[in-house]
């Protein structure tokens, strides 16, 4: 009955429903899981590498990329849609930068890759980005923040988020072990931790997290 | 018999119907209730937050928006769609601004949105939007107003309007306890005795208002 | 049989019928009534207000439109596409002032949405607009006139029509008991006859005619 | 059979027939009739005028249109179309006379029109214009011509002709008592007595013609 | 099986057949015929005009078109797409007299039609025309000719050919009887011939063609 | 079951194949044959045309066209697509000459050729291109030089090769016989041979060759 | 089941899969194989020639492409794609030494290539290209590299890798035999070795590779 419905992102099933933005979240949901973890020190970010092919090169990381200086996001879903959606990322920043002399604020950051997303969900001969990026980032007005989006364009600001394989696992697991009190040690541990539980193997791969003491870049003085 | 016609925003069926639109509308009626109640001293918006995560950030909600000075609004539906349309309307009272030097009048804000809507209900290649709206807002012609307008570009003023789940519910209580003359205290009450009612659950969140004593926005003098 | 043509704009049925277009009339017999009569004195427009909930705020009104100072409109059907539509007329009327200096005439005014609707019954991806008009307006040419317009884009000059729910049992009565003679006072006292026949309760909510003194906007002298 | 063939303007049946072409000459063939003859003194146009309701207003007319000073036509099939076309001809003939200083020769606008609809014939998304036309004119190079189009684009030049509902009848009654020397009053004559027995009432309506008298716009002397 | 793949012009059937072009000449077989010969002299086209109503105009022929002073052309399919193309041609051939000063050369302005046609067979939403042409003309460099072009784009020089219904028996004919050294006066003999016994009637109507003696528009000397 | 992959050049089948292109092929196959075969002293074309209409003029060749002075083509498959393709060349060289100074380099006509081609193969709302080529050519950098290019945009350069029909047989021929040392005239023997034998009849028509003493163009010294 | 979802490119299966993308992926799954291995020294590439037509020119490969003095490539897969690719590649190349006056950088190409690709897997009416790749370049600042990237828009930085046909089996040699201190020598070696595995005959045709001498292209000193 469903498949009246599931083939076009322009169409909403009767119950309301938009297939195409819930099969993306499906194809997110076989995918390397990546967690979040916000503290007062700074924001943590880990990431299952799932092709641990040893002919792969270190450098080049599927999982973690920095969009500006004081901002990174991890990502879970297609790589080639994610690459393509972190260049738009890369692109707002600079432009930002560029036009008001000051890092773009995270979440203006966020509400512009949400936009662009949301709009593969409504207009014809397109379907859905199928990756779920999170957001670890500092500005001067909310300092450390931490995003979670979707496919569909949605997005919420978060203490402490999953995305990926096992996200309802992870995010379980989170909610009982998160304190606001956390250090960014004992966040990285968490991280960590849960990565583990959620992970088949245990191989740990990739933390990287948000210098604490980065110092956003101020607009130039005088001008 | 209804399926033939359900699938293109660019059809009638039969009887008249835009089914896509009723879709669009069930979608709504899913998500979390808002309620909005007008009174001489100012307007009260009131909704429920569904996702309580303990982890999600309290400073973002999905629920109200600001869009300029002396008008916001509660939403209800999916939430990607509500952001881009807060975007475009909050560009469209700058763009107001800036070239009448005053405040946009709430009225004229809620139909360039609603024009705006109205298209994705009659042009193929588009899904209409998934999300009401409830706009409250002040301007020096006709003080106080709230605005209640659909998937279907479709708007009407209102003294009091419910929107999201339960709204049918929601506006029958409304309607026996309205009374003209309430104050702002006894409408906040109000609201919130509605939403307890409407929810499922008996949690509270969010009431934000626009304060009365809020003066508008006056054109520069001599200028 | 008639099912394989009834989905597009774009096609005739083999006996030659636009079934959307017949299908979006369907969805304006649905539509609340107006009525409009054409005397020497003026032009009275009284319409049937459906949505009677008296949370609804009375200064808005989804029946009547003021286009300009000397032309005003009562529709019957989808409320958003009559927007729509009604903004298009406002700012044809505003550019026909701007550029030749004289309200714009009626019947010029009438072509110009007509031209416009016709084209949603002609090109794909689109769906004819579904909604009636009744145009009531003053020109120096032609004096006090009164026209309907319906979705295909066709429209008549009318000594006195109905739109939207029943109109066929109000123009059987109008034809009945319309007088070329008629005063401005007796037009107002058929129409809310004819209109109270026609609805379903006997509640009557607006009825709005075009000041018979209100004279014509006139080009500035000597310019 | 046919059935595959005949829902595009884009695809010719396997007998090479254009369906949609031959439905929108159906649509016209329920349309009121109209008649022309050409004398040497000049065209006689006639038409029937279905809607007879007796408030429908007498100067408002969907059977006859002025394209310019020399030129007029008479139209049966869907009246919105008629409306458009017609516009698009008056627009033809004032740019050919703001360009060239003349009056458009009559067969030029009738090739405009009909490349026109012809393109509605051949390309995607679009259904062909559903009215044929009876053009009567004056040039300076012809003197008096009519001529007939419909909606495949196709046009010709006759003596005398009939458009709408029975125009196998009154082209049948014409052929017989067709002569070459009869006057303008003895045409008048004709065509309302072939246009009396192709209609089911005998009421005639509207008969309008050249002027043979009408002299030719000149281009300016000495320019 | 054929029918999967004869609804597109943008589809090759397994056999690599373009059914919708098949389609097209289908429908030309169904028109009047036309035959070219061409002699040392000139060229004769003659052409049956099926259409014999007396109440047609003399003057207007849908069956040879002159192209410019050098070229001229007979047609057989669909008139309407034969009047674009013939509009096409003359705007071509203006265009190279405006831009080089020197009539078009023939096989160029066949060049022009040909590609124009072409694009009709392989691009989506679009259908062939569906109309072949004889193209009679004279030129400095190759005196003159004769070319034949159908709905697919293609063309070839002839010394005789024919075009529209009973083609394949009339190129049975002049192959028979068409001899190099034939005067212009035994070619028009041969090509009523030839047409009477390919027509169902008998009657002869149209025969018109180049002068020899017409010279070619000359480059202005000196410049 | 391939049926369900082959009617759009915009999808893979299950098995990563084309259909579309490969009923372009097919189309080749029942064109008439084209050799050619490259030595040190020049390139030879044979083809043989299928149409031997005594009436077809005998200057006009469907078969072998002249690109630029130092480069040729012969074709088979649809005509009117080989007439198109042939402009596009002749354009690309003349652009090249007139940007460059020097003729236009074989390969590099060839690639932008293919390129083209291409596209048809990946694009929506188009068929692939029912044509391939044998491009013969001289430039100072390689020399003598033969290509073969199909429907897909592919292309290779070979010493020897065939197109259209029975070019199986005709390549396997050209493997057995052909030597590096071949004179152009041994070649002209070869190729008329392989022809012969491809061929229903006996009947061998047009040979048609790169001159190998024609000097390339050279560009303008000291400019 | 899954075949209501493999037509189009811009659906997602309910499991979340892109059925064009993974047809592609088999279309080179039969494609010739290529090998390449990164070695201190250098990059080794080697490819197999499937057509080895004796016919065909050796100058001539279908498998290497020198892209910039200081990158190349080895394609698998859709020869035409695979050219058109490279050329854009070339301009993205040219395009940055204009612009930064230095050669571009390996992965910013990769890049640019890739999101043109990730284009081709989201947007209607386009099919996937059929290629993949193997880049091997040089930068001032990773020193050598080895990429490879699929027809999704994905790709990876490699120590060794394969493309084309029995990839599995490539791939799974070189885990076993590659050391981070291959010399270009042994490397050379074992790419033939793994090569010649996973063809079907033996022969081995294509070596080339970086010189990893070749001094990257510095920027004009004093510029």
């Amino acid at each position: 009955m469903s498949r009246r419905y599931d083939s076009r992102t322009t169409i909403f099933s009767p119950e309301g429903r938009l297939y195409q933005v819930e099969y993306a979240i499906e194809a997110i949901s076989h995918a390397a899981a990546a967690i979040g973890i916000l503290t007062r020190e700074g924001v943590v970010l880990v990431g299952e590498q799932k092709n641990t092919n040893k002919l792969l090169e270190a450098f080049h990381s599927e999982k973690m990329y920095q969009i500006d200086q004081h901002v990174c996001c991890a990502v879970a879903g297609i790589t080639a849609d994610a690459n393509t959606l972190v260049e738009h990322c890369r692109e707002a920043a600079q432009d930002h930068t560029f036009r008001f002399q000051e890092p773009i604020p995270i979440e203006h950051l966020v509400q512009i890759l949400c936009d662009h997303k949301q709009s593969y969900t409504q207009f014809g001969g397109l379907r859905p980005y199928g990756v779920s990026f999170l957001f670890a980032g500092f500005d001067v007005q909310y300092g450390f923040q931490l995003y979670m989006s979707g496919p569909s364009g949605n997005y919420g600001g978060w203490k402490a988020s999953a995305i990926g394989g096992n996200s309802p696992t992870a995010m379980s697991l989170l909610r009982q072990e998160y304190r606001d009190d956390l250090t960014l040690e004992e966040a990285k541990g968490l991280a960590l931790k849960v990565l583990a539980k959620t992970m088949d193997t245990t191989t740990l791969t990739n933390n990287k997290n948000i210098d604490p003491t980065l110092p956003p870049k101020a607009p130039p003085p005088g001008s």
